[in-house]
């Protein structure tokens, strides 16, 4: 059985891979914040991962929207997936993203966002988790760093395609840019 | 003793007042909102005060914000104050306003905010409220309407200043004007 | 030759039409609008279309986000197209888009924004026009209304697919909703 | 006769002087912005005072809002003083401020941004600038930096109060944060 007949609006790793030669495709991303009582935030929560040559990476929660979702769905599902299920994100009633990254295979294009899979157009939230959080399997942990932490060049170099500069952008939407 | 020695920022009736002719006064001003787990709105909370003639009045969660006060703590305070101290109000990392209202002494400025006691610029967001709300002593009560009930003519008729208005924007931008 | 070959990003109607069916294609939309020497909106431009019975439609600039461009680079085109080459439309440095539309072949999620020909996520914008406009051949006309005019029963009856409802967002955004 | 007869909402310095120690004055900011046909952000400004001492200090184009003034109003006069009459500034339609910047006589509270002379709420916004620029007796100079130039940390020390943040962030806001 297929995944598209178990879940709608997934597609075969062929079948996506022909949409993503032809057209945008829309994705989610958040960045996860513990916040303090007055809702400043506090830390940012970063994944991390292996990658095959053993080296460390760090992302963002990110993912596309499957056809039929909205937006709030894809942030919630894609939240849920990342940080697992009691880690009980705080959508806010008008999420409007912070900003709007255009990911391109090749960097020409000067956005500062790179993805070599293809062009994606990703709505950038922060959103407050207030649980416990239980990265995925895939996952080796999911770290929360101080603002100031966030935007060392050392974790920045951990990070690709230019979600370091989203951290900077979120944190200073959030008012906390070091 | 003065009010302002025993409450930074506080001025007494008279100073207010002398301010209040010189230049434009900072306010904010909140729409609380009941949210689902995806943090759809639900509800909007209107506060319900009785008019010296006994019409009913309602209206938002609204005060001017102190000197030395961020807007963020403005904000904490004024809805603690109008809906008590359990009502757990849920302040975004990033809280952008949804709209700054500018309201004039006289409608003659065309921004259809108008407020007979001064020129007033608030900033004004909807906040998600997780708590028991008991509202304050002034406050008759604080009724939780349906985005279709908010809008209605008979409820806005209830409002001044154009904080009706608010509201229609306010449910616009959490996506679910009628 | 295909039109792949002759216009990168652009699709046959047979593959967009198979994409359609698999992902959340990304457009923009751009209301039109004539403002005085302050920014402040005058009119916004509704293009006038006629449908096969006879009767007027009225529609928003709207237009795919093609494979390789930038939301910038759509916004332009698509204004260009439906304007034409002297409609100098005045991009901001900063566009935010006023609301991101979620359209749905169904209504049943809720959002308001309708299509029966796909699940679009499109992201609105209010864009100065300078220039002289000179609509594109499948277009009657452009009419430029008043914010009062553009909200009428009878305006908004002739708008389909919720696009009624976008430009009383944009009316809303630039803080002229009747 | 006295400045608020002639100009009304100009106060004398004393009377600006008492208003400013009891509560947060209303500013705009602006970033002026030489851009491309897409809109695109190339250059920004910022005006050249000297100091006193004979050093060279960087400001953005601010100033307080008066009473009974529109923040647009009030962002266009800031705009042409500091500018020149030929400058032509182009607001947008939606003006949303990019930031809200807080500005405190202590650092203590965290925002990051300073000033000396009170507690001041100021709304930022990038504004594209098409006209002949002529800066006002008081100002040296405007310069036009790239944005690789405008965030080095040269330019950077000749700003205070925190106005290098707000430059960063505006060019966070247009997507070209080096």
């Amino acid at each position: 059985m297929s995944s598209t007949q178990t879940a709608p609006g997934w597609l075969s790793p062929q079948d996506i891979g022909e949409v993503r030669e032809r057209v945008p495709i829309v994705y989610v991303e958040a960045i996860p914040a513990r916040v303090d009582h007055l809702g400043r935030l506090e830390r940012v929560g970063l994944l991390l991962r292996q990658r095959p040559d053993g080296t460390i990476s760090r992302a963002l929660v990110s993912g596309r929207v499957l056809y039929g979702e909205t937006l709030r769905e894809a942030l919630w599902r894609n939240l849920a997936k990342d940080l697992g299920p009691e880690a009980s994100p705080q959508l806010p009633p008008n999420p409007a993203p912070f900003t709007v990254a255009e990911y391109f295979p090749a960097d020409g294009l000067g956005t500062g966002y790179t993805d070599p899979r293809q062009h994606a157009v990703a709505l950038a939230y922060i959103v407050a988790v207030e649980g416990e959080c239980t990265p995925a399997e895939d996952t080796l942990d999911l770290a929360w760093l101080s603002p100031h932490e966030a935007v060392t060049p050392a974790v920045s170099a951990e990070m690709t395609g230019g979600q370091d500069r989203l951290v900077r952008l979120a944190l200073a939407a959030a008012g906390c840019l070091p």
